[in-house]
């Protein structure tokens, strides 16, 4: 095995985390989290997302988690990203002083098409419309959803991941996030997804989004790892389930993956007992299922 | 990655699964759930264990679930395996017709002491008598329980491993189950044990017995297979915690582990609508939590 020393995990919770949580987790308890979060030593962290309240009620208060974590975060050496759809999204991240955002755009047509109403192609122009216009003043992550599988079933061509994340470099983006975004991938798939990708991307340019809808995530990091790939996206308590699957895992868990890595003697700069207060917090106020590994093992006090 | 093409998957619910739940499984119950699993096409199933009734209580049935199951598989290509403790469970297995058993004994001395009560020469000892007084009656497998780490924190030399396999294979043991009987293995320790072992252990005489407390085991299982195992231990619905972890994650799922297998294409034989229908019998006859993820998915209808 060729693995790298140090991995950076970008902590999501606070978005892709409470994003499919149904019940209205307080605003002072989404904050106090995301500081918990913050305090367990992650250098990039999601807090919230700009998105039509009306149809994601729960990121409604981005605005004001906002103000408090950038407060909270100052001088620590975290850089906070939020998440946006479209370019109104892109503007009150950057009146909220976010300096970092994320977009999602599908490599599937209908995945897209069913996530936010628009063409591949539409999606890519106002990804570089927002590049456009924020050059300079907001930095850029792109993820592309459904790189190891569509929910709906249609085939993901390699070679249209690999023109998407050219295009998205191009526009300025710093990061392609490839995304397992329904846990559909294996490690034979991320294996030949990546040895292609790595022809044309560069590999410190690659981030990737597991979800462990089927137990894979750990598995597929170990593949990525492989290839070089040092920085994975999860999220605390293993919070985010597919909307399609409720009730099964969602993004893989901090825990485990910290946990993984630092089994095998690979750097992440966590805090486990902290990350472990973060998670007690999270079984106390957020109401969803908390069901990675090591939290069950925090549980009952191992 | 250099996979095997083919893999077998030894099931193991009736035995490791059903051995730590608390409430006793009826035992027409455990005769119909074994019965659902053969039918699943697994081609070698652990099916109860000859111990102490008064130690193992749901054990106590061991005769009863092997005449039926016995008559069940008669014709159905399916090997039977139980486990004995020692001399008497060999002879109590032998007189009711099973022709392969398994033996266990822990590397760690003081794990092996908790477990049986003995040294880890005494357990070898008595296992080399046992294969002596059965040669040609019973096929005999022999476990090496914590290979992976210690829940008691003795340190496990790779040195010793090598030296019991190879006492194992010399008194006439087919296989030797490399047990991480405490998800305490991770993928580059399993990855340097198997190197190491390779050296002195032909590798279709090892199979793997992974336990996903920690969420490890596919990650595990993708180690090994890296290195040509192409034998694998897993019970139906995830069942068999560790006795020191409650409501943590027992031994790694069938259903996940085949799942895992049939995405990277690697063929296993199982029948994954017939292991659903042992998967929803566990849920509604035994009393413990069935926490796998694909049985989550199963429980939603995907």
């Amino acid at each position: 095995m060729n693995l790298p020393k140090k991995v950076k995990i970008v902590e999501v919770c606070g978005r892709d985390g409470f994003q499919n949580v149904k019940t209205f987790i307080k605003t002072e308890d989404k904050i106090a989290i995301i500081k918990k979060i913050i305090d367990s030593g992650f250098q990039k962290v999601e807090i919230t997302s700009f998105v039509n309240p009306k149809r994601v009620p729960q990121m409604s208060d981005a605005k004001e988690v906002c103000k408090e974590v950038l407060k909270y975060a100052e001088g620590k050496g975290v850089d906070l990203v939020a998440l946006v759809p479209n370019m109104k999204g892109a503007q009150l991240a950057f009146e909220s002083n976010i300096k970092e955002i994320n977009y999602v755009v599908s490599v599937s047509e209908k995945h897209n098409m069913a996530n936010v109403q628009s063409t591949v192609e539409e999606s890519l122009l106002h990804f570089e419309e927002i590049c456009k216009e924020y050059k300079g003043a907001l930095k850029v992550r792109l993820a592309l959803a459904t790189t190891f599988g569509c929910p709906f079933g249609e085939k993901i061509e390699t070679q249209k991941i690999i023109t998407m994340a050219e295009r998205g470099l191009k526009a300025g983006a710093s990061k392609i996030l490839l995304a397992d975004t329904v846990g559909l991938g294996n490690p034979v798939l991320v294996d030949s997804v990546l040895s292609e990708v790595k022809k044309y991307i560069p590999v410190d340019a690659i981030s990737m989004h597991l979800h462990d809808t089927r137990g894979l995530a750990l598995a597929n990091t170990l593949a990525a790892l492989n290839y070089g790939v040092t920085e994975f996206e999860s999220a605390a308590a293993g919070l985010g389930g597919c909307p399609f699957a409720p009730g099964a895992s969602g993004n893989v868990s901090s825990e485990d993956l910290v946990n993984m890595l630092t089994m095998m003697g690979i750097e992440t700069n966590i805090n486990m007992d902290e990350l472990k207060t973060a998670i007690a917090f999270i079984r106390e106020r957020v109401n969803a299922p908390v069901i990675s590994h090591m939290a069950s093992l925090f549980a009952i006090g191992i």
